[in-house]
């Protein structure tokens, strides 16, 4: 039995049930079973309750639709009208792939956005056209910058997707931090100390003791230490902020809401982008499944960890859900889902149908 | 007294004796000195002699200009018919940022060109023009994949600069390893060891003996090890790749020719592009402005080392060569380029004009 179904059509009727149009909170539940299909577990399910609180508060809004404020052959600025990520994201997107078509690239930006879940499957929607896309988002303060100690840049996720032959491709979707805030809150869980480079602590100091960056200090860019080429990572970090925060005139950098606190609309700033690799060199597809060959049948340094391309960690966990039969779950976000949060659904909102 | 009129001079003139047009010459020059102006050594004079040696073996082209084999209002591919780097990418920019002029967007690939320099120069141009600029090149393969023990990617730089208020400006200047080669090369000549995650040794490990990353192994990715991140590093220079190689049917990955062996043309890779943020909401520059300052005015973790932006550093180095009133070598490059390599080109140039 497959539970993708299951699992769409339950965030879909949760997200309805607190007042979200039935066609948004298909576009959210499409987003966040594709985190969750491709690995990304902090980026699905378990985020659900965020955007279920942050439509029943009002904070985000329920209804309406995108609207494009400027507009030239290859860009647009558009204004989200506060309403969810994803919804944001896919006009957006569109947009962005329609003038690729027409004038070769297209680049849009939007302010007034929410979380829209995994920048990847933003960049991923041009593959369907044969082209390459690109997503960003600003996010809520939790990086350092290189000598500093206080959080003044999100994760800002990057996503580049390309296309190669016979439906295969690149796709690179990461944040800008050396690892995801989930993964230091996991080791200090298990009480395991994290390696050098992850996070500092309040004064700025690389820290391996996870509570010491969970309690005022915060993540640090890839690339870890200025040592180690940390700055280099808070450039990048830097650019997506200027991408989206900087380009798009929504929030940015410190000024945007603190990650998990919700009283505060999110006007979070998005770029999307597509480019057409038929204005350039043809032969773009075997080219790419070259390049993706040459580095995945490379020798390993280790025999039982072979070199992977971008994207190839999320195709392994696919095929783990397509050999079970559906994405597999923790039970503690089943649980915690499927019990608190739909009774709590329930409660404010009498018509949530049944599972 | 300046020296850089001289050194200008200089290489237009070494340029000119082996058979460079003036024009081209004096392009090429002029990203030299840029280089070394930045504070980017390995990046100006100090790489005059593979460009003197490349037009006079007949490597690299000495007369010609780059062409348009495809065009359309937001894009271009480009033949840079195997010409000097610098030619070939001022020529792209420009282009890039007469059609974001035009319809707000410039993307610009060029395949048969050769070293440009410092990727910084190209996104620069576009801040004359109040743009974004951004600068991509592949480069010869030096850096092995996360996993790997082959060097399949160059250092792959990217570059993005962003204007703000009063001329001020984020530059990303950036290879997307650790860190240059330069810097491993340094170390071992002092015998110095180097701080892990900057190199690996011919087996793909992480080695902190310089030695055994120059005899058979390579730079890492940004972010080291695969533990802290090393394959967001490598994601990355694959997504410069795509941009350049791939996207622009130029020589690619470990096809390129091993660096500093110059007995073949180099066909690489590079991509240029221009967003006009005319485009997008109104305020660009003062949103980048005030968020240069929010890091640049952070309190620092040591007091005695600011939180800086990109960009940062090379504004550093070049008031540091206003107060000195010109940009100070190292002896040794001076000894190098203005005696062995006068000498050498004097022999096959008898023309080449006094100092």
């Amino acid at each position: 039995m497959s539970l993708t179904p299951l699992v769409q059509s339950f965030i879909e009727r949760c997200m309805v049930a607190v007042g979200t149009q039935p066609h948004h909170a298909h576009s959210l539940a499409e987003v966040l079973v594709e985190g969750d299909h491709r690995g990304h577990y902090s980026h699905g399910l378990n985020r659900m309750d965020m955007y279920v609180k942050d439509v029943q508060t009002g904070i985000c809004a329920k209804d309406g639709e995108p609207v494009v404020e400027k507009d030239s052959p290859a860009t647009a600025l558009v204004d989200g009208k506060n309403l969810l990520g994803p919804v944001v994201g896919n006009f957006c997107m569109n947009l962005a792939i329609k003038k690729a078509k027409e004038v070769g690239v297209g680049w849009v930006v939007a302010h007034g956005s929410n979380h829209y879940g995994i920048a990847g499957y933003y960049a991923m929607q041009a593959l369907k056209e044969n082209m390459i896309g690109m997503s960003f988002t600003n996010t809520s303060p939790l990086v350092v910058p290189t000598r500093g100690k206080e959080c003044t840049l999100g994760t800002n996720p990057l996503s580049v997707a390309a296309p190669a032959n016979n439906g295969d491709s690149f796709i690179l979707d990461m944040a800008t931090s050396a690892v995801a805030l989930g993964k230091v809150e996991l080791h200090e869980r298990r009480g395991d100390s994290i390696p050098e480079g992850w996070g500092s602590d309040a004064q700025g100091k690389m820290a391996t003791d996870p509570k010491r960056v969970l309690s005022g200090g915060g993540l640090v860019p890839i690339g870890g230490s200025e040592a180690t080429g940390g700055y280099k990572g808070y450039g990048l970090g830097m650019m997506v902020e200027m991408f989206c925060g900087i380009l798009a005139g929504a929030q940015y950098s410190k000024y945007i809401r603190t990650w998990k606190v919700t009283d505060k609309v999110a006007n979070l700033g998005q770029c999307f982008v597509a480019i057409n690799p038929e204005n350039f060199a043809p032969g773009f597809n075997d080219r790419m499944s070259d390049l993706l060959s040459v580095h995945r049948g490379m020798e390993p340094a280790d025999p039982d960890a072979p070199v992977l391309a971008a994207g190839d960690p999320e195709r392994m966990h696919m095929k783990k859900c397509e050999e079970l039969g559906g994405i597999s779950y923790h039970l503690n976000v089943v649980n915690y889902m499927f019990c608190v949060i739909y009774q709590w659904a329930l409660c404010t909102a009498p018509l949530l149908p049944e599972l």
